[in-house]
């Protein structure tokens, strides 16, 4: 067990005068701290207990205030807590945090508790990661795999991969032991057989990213067409709000115009664009190359037809894009606007609407929901939505191809014991078996004080 | 006792993403309500007890939260109340409440907590009063203040008065209930003793306001002097940022600059001004004009000269706002300024000092506490802060000065019953012994959220 000499203490309840403010306290002392300004025993007190006190400063009432007790290892760190409940006060907060602070306490770092509980091992790293997403997760879907991975669910997957190539490890490593003797304990086909399951696995959890960093970032959907087919006239229906000016003169927009909107609880990141067309005009030459770019890093392109064109012309636009859209992995949804001016289209499109009068708008958000969630099915329940894990993956993967490449060549057991050990070592830094103070001090020091 | 039909529910920390988020259910549906939610039956439990669990919205969890629990008639309210910590997320505490109010809690009206305390008599009026004052302290002095009120120092001041008047008040009611007869059970001397010993303390709580109010509301304090006599230099260094723009062209400021700032716990909005002259510029003229307004709305007036004037310059200058000054009930220091120039003054003032170079700062720091400290030993330990408090203790003061004015003109019992009747009532008001509901719902109405 982790056992910290000294007590920290935080504000943990977001600043601003409130109803409530909770200073929270955890380490060895955090009991006799609270009791000693309090004047009450709470180490004499039941574990999970809440108690009325006034808070004193050298003799004087700060507050009348209530008092929650955790006692080790049953609290979120695995040690004691005390957690005051305020008058949300900011001048009493911070009064009663130098007194704490004064009286021995020390300054918790941001995200020092909860790296006190993985330190307890309360939570692996991906879980107590996933506690600052999910503090901020804004979205149905950014809070379900938050709090699927704060619960354990990516963690558990990584840690059966783990065991079983384990267990295949020390039988190399057992071969190493007898090198003289030629015995070959790890049946190399069963060896190999894992390893590509896992290759598979991993490859899976990686294409997975793109997801789930689109659900947490938001999933960037560029609106892509030729000048005046309505881009900005669809991107403030979607939007509901006048958010890009809209004229009838072609090459109105030049900057490329981006905002969000959450449909199904899915957070959609919508990027309007500078109509792509050759022109003369310098500023719309720039935007038409900044649309490209846009399109390239997008998910999903909305590529927007006009009705009112003529099949050739729509043929010819298309046709003029195939090179750029051919650099993207994103989904295309193609879409025929103007539904209002009649007429039917002279192109197979996967629908049709009007941005003008809304009709069939909620087709389109259908079919962006579905491109999201088609994209979650495949990557099945477990979604990669860390940075750090991605580069841990990719990591991981590399070492099971020259795994898989050392078995090909029937290369010595060592190199193989070594490429294996490597893959264990990266999937490891995962869930934080394998870590370094860097590591940990770089992770925690991205969330919020007092958590 | 109280009973509402109905459970509140409100997110009683401030908004925005926190390590720790709490809603606050009061009511007699406070713990089923939670119990549901969490699949852990709470009314089962002890009182005062903290559990660990997982709110859980039709089955899929939310969050897991530690739920602490308070039992009818030993909480704030005086009802049940669950309080649910989530982690600090806007996205769970909103759908969180959202559940909770499709489950059958109503969302709480600001104040509703303290609301339901007073009405369960667990606060009187005066101390539910106190509970938004102390939130919104930001000084040392405020805070006490508040605390003081809240902790029932005012009301049990009110409380004594209004005991003993009624106590004569019966006395002279049963007379009424003898009128034929002529007798007498209010010895009427003792009565005029004590409404003169009430009027005078009720006098002394109203006199108290100045102080109350400058305390809670910041202590405006008017820098006033000719031009270029040093007021800007000396704002700035009370200040100790460059505040208002200094040159050494008389004339320079304008517009009155204030800001504020806390001295020895107490907060003084301090007012540069204009330089007072005559002038023919039109706009420096609208700014020796509010000069003057704001010298008279000050607590305090700090009558800045400048040590190179000669005496009968600063003998000018002094008469010249005599009529002024009469005007203002305000405390006045005199302050030398630029005394880094050397030689002695040819006036006599409070205090010299050199606002250039801090020498004598301390001391003009000194002073303005002292002017304050001593309206505060003046009003002694009760300090009314509460602008309809004064309406009340002022309505109070008229009843007295009715009924002393019926005692020396010997008017019938019932017209001094009436009167007493009608201080009664208004000293009443202060604590909540008398209430409407209009008084109450703009009373809370000023509350946060959540308390």
């Amino acid at each position: 067990m982790f056992q910290s000499g000294d007590t920290i203490a935080a504000i943990s309840t977001p600043s601003g005068p409130g109803a409530i403010g909770v200073i929270r306290l955890s380490g060895p002392q955090a009991l006799s701290l609270a009791s000693e300004a309090l004047g009450i025993d709470l180490q004499a007190r039941a574990a999970n207990t809440l108690h009325f006190g006034r808070f004193k400063i050298d003799g004087k009432v700060l507050d009348e205030v209530v008092t929650g007790i955790f006692k080790a290892p049953h609290s979120y760190t695995g040690e004691d807590i005390a957690e005051v409940s305020f008058h949300g006060s900011p001048f009493i907060l911070s009064s009663a945090l130098q007194h704490l602070l004064a009286s021995g306490a020390r300054m918790a770092e941001p995200g020092e508790f909860t790296q006190r509980a993985f330190l307890n091992g309360k939570l692996d790293l991906s879980q107590a990661e996933a506690v600052t997403d999910l503090i901020a997760s804004e979205s149905q879907a950014e809070h379900n795999l938050a709090m699927h991975q704060m619960r354990g669910g990516f963690s558990k997957e990584i840690q059966r991969l783990r065991e079983e190539l384990i267990h295949f490890a020390s039988l190399i490593e057992l071969e190493l032991d007898f090198s003289e003797e030629d015995v070959e304990f790890a049946n190399r086909n069963e060896l190999r057989g894992l390893v590509e399951k896992i290759h598979g696995f991993v490859g899976q959890l990686i294409e997975s990213f793109r997801f789930g960093n689109a659900v947490k970032n938001g999933v960037p959907v560029a609106i892509i067409g030729k000048p005046n087919a309505g881009k900005s006239t669809l991107l403030n229906a979607l939007l509901n709000e006048e958010k890009a000016i809209v004229s009838d003169i072609a090459g109105t927009t030049r900057d490329a115009i981006e905002d969000e909107t959450i449909i199904n609880g899915i957070r959609f990141r919508f990027i309007d664009t500078a109509g792509i067309r050759d022109t003369e005009d310098v500023v719309e030459a720039m935007g038409v190359k900044r649309s490209l770019e846009k399109m390239k890093s997008a998910s999903i392109v909305l590529l927007l037809h006009d009705i009112s064109d003529s099949a050739e012309a729509m043929a010819a636009n298309r046709k003029s894009l195939e090179n750029d859209l051919s650099q993207t992995n994103a989904s295309i949804i193609s879409v025929m606007n103007k539904s209002d001016l009649g007429g039917s289209p002279d192109m197979d499109v996967d629908l049709q609407l009007s941005a003008k009068t809304g009709d069939g708008l909620s087709g389109l958000k259908q079919k962006l929901v579905d491109a999201i969630e088609s994209g979650k099915v495949q990557a099945g329940d477990v979604i990669v939505t860390n940075t750090r894990h991605l580069q841990a993956l990719n990591a991981t993967r590399e070492s099971l191809e020259r795994t898989l490449e050392g078995l090909s060549n029937e290369v010595s057991s060592d190199l193989v014991a070594m490429d294996i050990r490597q893959a264990l070592h990266h999937l490891g830094s995962i869930t934080g078996e394998i870590t370094t103070d860097d590591l940990l001090g770089n992770i925690f020091s991205r969330f919020c004080i007092g958590k």
